[in-house]
C-alpha cells in the first residue's frame, strides 16, 4: 500500500455518488449559516471601540457607540431585505459572483469573485485570531495563563488553521448536527448575558469598573464627522457572513427559497439584537477594548463575575464564543473551495481547483485557502483587530455588486417589479456609500495598533490583493480561451495511410531489451532504422560485430558525438530525417531499462531523462518507450 | 542558450580527441609528481613533535625526533626501491589497484582501491588544512591577522576546496607549466632555509627560543618503546604521495619506465634531505608544534627573522609551502576521479563516474571527492594534525598490497628474478609492519588535541570507511553482474508477426490532439480502441455525441471511476486486456498537451505524470506519447 500514510491522515476514498447534499429543515440549517454571521458579534463592538479609543473626551465614545450601532443595524436590515430578493431570484444558489456575472457582465462578476475569495481568507484569519483572543481572555483568570500564552499567539493560530484544514481535507461536511450545539449554545448564552447585564446595570445603577482616560492625551482627537464615519466603518464588520444564506439555498428543504428567506430574516433579527445588546452593555460598563481581554469577555466578567455558580456562565460564554468563531472559520473552508471550483470550471482559475479529492473535498482549494490565511495570520501577528480593516472592504464590494446585479435584472424584466427594484436599488446605493466610507475611512490605519507599528496600511491591501486576483482571473481566462481556440478546429476525416519512419536508439551494447525494441519497431515499419550515438570510437567495432549477429536486416547508423552528448547528434539526425522524409511521421523508440530496486537507478546512466525532455519539446516526433525489466 | 550559465562557469565543451596526454621530460614531470610527496614535509615533522609533546622529559623529545626521522628516511628509500620494480613491471601505469588485482586477486585489488580512494580524500583535506595553517602562521606578523582569521578556518578551507573543484571541472590539466614554478620554488626555498638554519645554529650555537615544559605535568609520559613507535607512526605521514609516480608512467617521455624511475629516485632523495633537515632544525631550535604556528614557519622565522631583506625569505617560504600544499590537493583531484572511473569501468562504482564531462574531466568523480573532503574538513574543524592519523593508514595499505602483488608476480615467473623479489618482499614486509605500527599506534588518538576533545578516534575511522567502500564495491559489482546475466541471453531470430493491441486514452473532450493520436493508433492497428475514464457521468453524453461525429470507426470504451482516479480503472482494464489478448503486445497511447509557456503547466491537470509513473512499472505495455502543441 504505497498510500497508506495518506490514508491514515485522510481516511479511505469516497465514491462520487456520496457527493449529494443533505436537505435541512430551518432548525438545522440556521446554525450552519448562523456561525459566520453571528460570530461577528464577537469582534464588531471591539472594532468600534478600538477605532474611537483616541477620542479627546472619553464620554463621547460611550455616547456615540450606541447610535453607530443602531445605524449598522439599519444597514443589516437593508442588506437582509435585499438578499431576500436574491434568494427568490436565484433559488439554485446565487452567490454575488453568479448574480453580478449574469446581470452586470463578466468584469463585475470577477470583481465580486475576487472580493469574495479575499473575504473567505480573511474570515479564516479574523475568526481564528479572535477565537484565540476570546480563549486568552478567559484564561486570564488562571494564573494569567492568557498572558503567558501571548508569545505563542501566532503559533497557536497557525496550528488551529492546520487542524481545520485537516478536518476539511478529510471531508468534514457542513452537518447540522455539528453546528447546532455551538450555534444555539452561543445564541442562548449571549441572550442570557445581555439579560443579566441589563438587569445588573439597572439594579446596581453604576459602571462596575472605573475607566481611565486615553493613554496618550497628545494623540487624542476631537469628535467630528470623520471620526464618526470611521467608527461606523469599523462596526460594519458586524455584517460579514450575512450573504452566506443566499449562496446555499439548495441546502434547505422545500420550498427552498421560502425557507431560506425565513432563515435569513431570523438570522438578521438575532444578529441585530445581539449586536445592539453587546454594544449597549459595553457603553454602560464603559468597557475598554483590548486584544488580550475582549469586549465580550469583559462584559461577561462584569455581569457574571468569575467565581461561583454564575462564574461558570462567564467561562461558558467564552467557550461558546470561541467555538462559534472556529465554526465561522470552518464555513470559509467550505465556501472558498466551492467558489474556486466554480471559477475553475468557468476557466478563471487553474483547473486543478475544480477536482474533487479522495474524500470528495476540493483539496487544492482547501490548501490554497489555508496557505493564504496562515500568511495573513503571520503577517498580522494573529491580531484580529489589525486584520479587520482589510476584511470589511470585500464584504461590501460583494454586497454592492450583488444588489446592483439585482437592480439590473429587475430592470430588464418586461413588467418591472417596482418594490423589489426599489429595495435592491436602495441596498446597492447604501452598501456602495458604506463601501466608500469603509475604504476612505480605513484606507490607512493609524500607525500604532496593538504594538504593530509597521502596520500603517489598511483597506488598500485588500484592494491591491483583489486587483491582483482579478488580473490573475483575466490572465488565466485568456490562456484557457487561447487553448480552446487552438483545440476547437477538428480536422474532418482520417488519414489511414500514415507513412512511418521509426528510429530505435541503441546503446553500445546489444541485449535482450534492445531486441524487444527492434522487434516492436519493425512491426510498425519494416524499414525501421537503428541509431547509435558513439562517444568512444574504440567501442564501435564491437558494436558492429554484435549487429552482424543480432541486428537482422535493420540498418545501424552510428553517429559520432565529439562532445560526448547524446542530444545534439540525435537532434541533427532528426532534422535531416525531417527534411528527407517530409510526409512521414517519425517515431523515436527509446529502449528503457527498469531496474529491480529504485536505488539501482543510481547505478545506471541518467542520459535518458535529459534526452526525453529534449524530445518532449520537439514537435515532429512521437516518443515510444519500450522498457526492459530487470528482476534483481 | 539554456546552458549559458553552465558555459560561463565551466567554459565551452571540448572534443574527445583533445583527451590525449602530453608527454613530459623529467624536468617538467618532476614538479607534477613532486607536489604530493614533497608537500608532506610541511606537516610530517609537526606530526612527530605533536605526538611526542606529552613526554615527561622534554629533552627526550628533541633527542629521539632525529633518530625517528632517520628511520623514516630508510623506509622512504625502501619504498622508492620497491616502486622502481612496479614501474618497470607496469610501464602502462600500475597503480596499487591494478598491481594488487592482477596478482593477488580481486579482493586485495578492491582493498587497495578503497584505501586509495580514502587516501585521495584525505590528501585534499590534510593539504588544504595545512596550507591554511601555513598561511595563518605567516599572517601572525600582520597585527595577529592569523589569529583573527582562526574562527573562519573551516569556512576558508571549504572555499578553497570549492575553488579547486571549479578549476578541475573546467578541466585544469596537470600541466608541467602550472606545477614547475611552485614546486621548484618550494624545493629551492626549503634548501636555502635548511642551509641558513644550520649556519645560524652553528654560528650562534644556541636555541633561539627558550622552551617551556609540557603544559600538564600529570599527563606527562615516560619515554618507552610505545611512545617511540607512536612517534614513528606519525612521522610516516612523510611517505604520502610517493606512489604517485608509478601511477603516471605514461606521462613521461620515452623511455617511460627509465625516466619515471629516475624521477622517483630524485624525488626520494630530495624528500629525504628536506625531511631530515627540517626535523634536525626543529630539534636544535627546540620548536614546539602548534596548528597556529607550523614547524616550517617557526624554523623560517628563527632562521630569517621577519624583518628586512631576509624577512622576505620567511614570507617566501610560507607562500611556497602553501602553494605546494594546494597543488598536492589538486593532484588528488586528478587521481581520485581517474581511479574512480577505472573502478566504474570495471563495474565496482556507478557507471556515471566513468563519464567524461563537457571539459573532458570526470565531473562526477570530482564532485564526489569535493563533497567527501569538505565533510572531513568540517568534521575535523580544518585541523590538519587531527586528520593525519586517518591519513597514513591508507597509504600503507596501498604500499603493502602493491609490494605483495609484486612478490606474487615475480614468484610466478619461470626464472625468478631474485633481486627484485627480495626487494619487494622486504618492502612488503616492512610496510606491513609499519602498517601494524600505524594502526595500533594511532587506532585511538588522545582525547584532547588542539581543542578537539570529541575526537577520541583515529585510524579506526579510516579503516571503517575503507571497509564500507569495500562493501559498496562488492554490492555494486554484484548488481552489475546480475544485470549482465539478465541482459546476456539474446533471443535468436525476429518475430515479424507481432500482434498489436493499441489503446488510446482520451479525455472528456475531443480535440485536434486527440485526433492526431487516434490517427497514429489506427496506423499501427486498424482495430485500435479509445478508452475514456469518466469521473462525472453527466459529461458522458456529450463525449458520446462528439465521438459519433469525430471518432470514426474506432470503438470508444468508457470506464467509470467512482473514486475519481485515472489509474485504477485503467489498470483493471489493462489486466483484462492481458487476459483476453494473451499474445498481443499492448501499446498505450497517451495524447499529451504541451503548453506554450512552462508556467502554463500549472493551469492544466497533472494527472498525466502519475499515470505515466504507474504505467512505467507495468511490464506488459509499451507507452507512446503523442504530443499536441499549443502556440500561445
Amino acid at each position: 500500500m504505497p498510500f497508506s500514510f495518506r490514508r491514515l491522515i485522510l481516511g479511505s476514498p469516497l465514491r462520487s455518488e456520496r457527493a449529494g447534499h443533505e436537505r435541512l429543515p430551518i432548525l438545522l440549517a440556521l446554525p450552519i449559516f448562523a456561525s459566520d454571521a453571528l460570530s461577528s458579534v464577537a469582534y464588531a463592538t471591539d472594532a468600534i471601540l478600538t477605532q474611537l479609543q483616541a477620542l479627546q473626551v472619553r464620554q463621547d465614545l460611550y455616547r456615540i457607540a450606541l447610535p453607530i450601532s443602531i445605524g449598522i443595524i439599519m444597514l443589516i436590515g437593508m442588506v437582509v431585505v435585499s438578499y431576500w430578493q436574491v434568494i427568490f431570484a436565484y433559488p439554485e444558489g446565487g452567490g454575488s459572483y453568479v448574480v453580478a456575472r449574469r446581470n452586470l457582465g463578466l468584469r463585475f462578476g470577477l470583481i465580486a469573485a475576487s472580493s469574495l475569495l479575499v473575504d473567505y481568507v480573511l474570515t479564516v484569519a479574523v475568526s481564528v485570531a479572535d477565537g484565540i483572543s476570546q480563549s486568552f481572555s478567559a484564561l486570564h483568570q488562571f494564573h494569567n495563563l492568557g498572558e503567558k500564552l501571548e508569545p505563542y499567539r501566532v503559533l497557536i493560530c497557525v496550528a488551529i488553521v492546520l487542524l481545520i484544514t485537516l478536518a476539511n481535507l478529510r471531508g468534514v461536511r457542513e452537518s447540522g448536527a455539528l453546528f447546532a450545539g455551538p450555534s444555539y449554545g452561543f445564541i442562548v448564552l449571549i441572550f442570557i448575558l445581555i439579560a443579566f447585564g441589563v438587569y445588573r446595570h439597572l439594579v446596581e445603577g453604576h459602571p462596575l469598573q472605573s475607566v481611565a482616560m486615553a493613554q496618550d492625551p497628545l494623540a487624542a482627537k476631537p469628535l467630528n464627522l470623520w471620526v464618526l464615519m470611521k467608527g461606523f466603518a469599523s462596526g460594519c464588520a458586524a455584517l460579514t457572513g450575512i450573504e452566506a444564506v443566499s449562496n446555499g439555498v439548495q441546502a434547505f428543504k422545500k420550498p427552498e427559497a421560502r425557507n431560506a428567506s425565513l432563515t435569513l430574516g431570523i438570522l438578521g433579527c438575532i444578529l441585530a439584537v445581539m449586536f445592539i445588546g453587546i454594544t449597549y452593555l459595553a457603553t454602560v460598563f464603559q468597557i475598554r477594548p483590548s486584544e488580550h481581554d475582549t469586549v465580550v469577555a469583559q462584559i461577561a466578567r462584569a455581569s457574571f463575575g468569575t467565581q461561583g455558580t454564575l462564574g461558570i456562565l462567564f467561562y461558558a460564554v467564552q467557550i461558546f464564543t470561541t467555538l462559534i468563531l472556529l465554526l465561522a472559520a470552518n464555513t470559509a473552508f467550505a465556501g472558498f473551495p466551492r467558489l474556486a471550483s466554480i471559477l475553475a470550471e468557468d476557466g478563471f482559475l487553474p483547473r486543478q481547483l475544480a477536482a474533487l479529492g479522495d474524500r470528495l473535498a476540493f483539496n487544492n482549494g482547501i490548501l490554497v485557502l489555508a496557505a493564504l490565511a496562515i500568511g495573513f495570520l503571520v503577517a498580522f501577528k494573529g491580531v484580529s483587530q489589525a486584520l479587520l480593516p482589510l476584511y470589511t472592504v470585500g464584504v461590501f464590494i460583494a454586497f454592492t455588486s450583488a444588489q446592483a446585479g439585482m437592480v439590473r435584472k429587475s430592470w430588464a424584466l418586461p413588467t418591472k417589479p417596482w418594490l423589489s427594484l426599489g429595495v435592491n436599488f436602495a441596498g446597492a446605493l447604501v452598501t456602495l456609500v458604506v463601501l466608500g466610507v469603509v475604504v476612505s475611512g480605513k484606507f490607512w490605519v493609524q500607525r500604532e495598533l496593538f504594538g504593530l507599528s509597521w502596520l500603517h496600511e489598511g483597506a488598500w491591501m485588500s484592494l491591491a490583493l483583489m486587483w491582483a486576483i482579478y488580473l490573475l482571473f483575466k490572465a488565466i481566462g485568456t490562456h484557457y480561451k487561447h487553448v480552446e481556440d487552438q483545440l476547437a478546429e477538428i480536422p474532418v476525416g482520417f488519414e489511414h495511410t500514415l507513412k512511418h519512419t521509426v528510429i530505435v536508439l541503441v546503446p553500445s551494447r546489444i541485449h535482450r531489451g534492445i531486441i524487444t525494441a527492434l522487434n516492436y519497431a519493425r512491426s510498425i515499419s519494416p524499414d525501421a532504422i537503428a541509431v547509435h550515438i558513439a562517444f568512444d570510437p574504440s567501442k564501435e567495432a564491437r558494436l558492429r560485430e554484435a549487429w552482424e549477429e543480432h541486428g537482422g536486416e535493420t540498418t545501424l547508423i552510428i553517429l559520432h558525438s565529439p562532445y560526448r552528448t547524446l542530444i545534439d547528434p540525435l537532434m541533427q539526425y532528426l532534422d535531416a530525417a525531417d527534411r528527407v522524409r517530409k510526409d512521414d511521421i517519425i517515431t523515436v523508440i527509446l529502449p528503457e531499462f527498469v531496474p529491480a530496486r529504485w536505488w539501482h537507478n543510481f547505478l545506471h546512466n541518467a542520459h535518458g531523462w535529459l534526452l526525453r525532455i529534449r524530445l518532449y519539446y520537439r514537435r515532429d516526433v512521437i516518443i515510444t518507450s519500450v522498457r526492459y525489466y530487470l528482476d534483481r
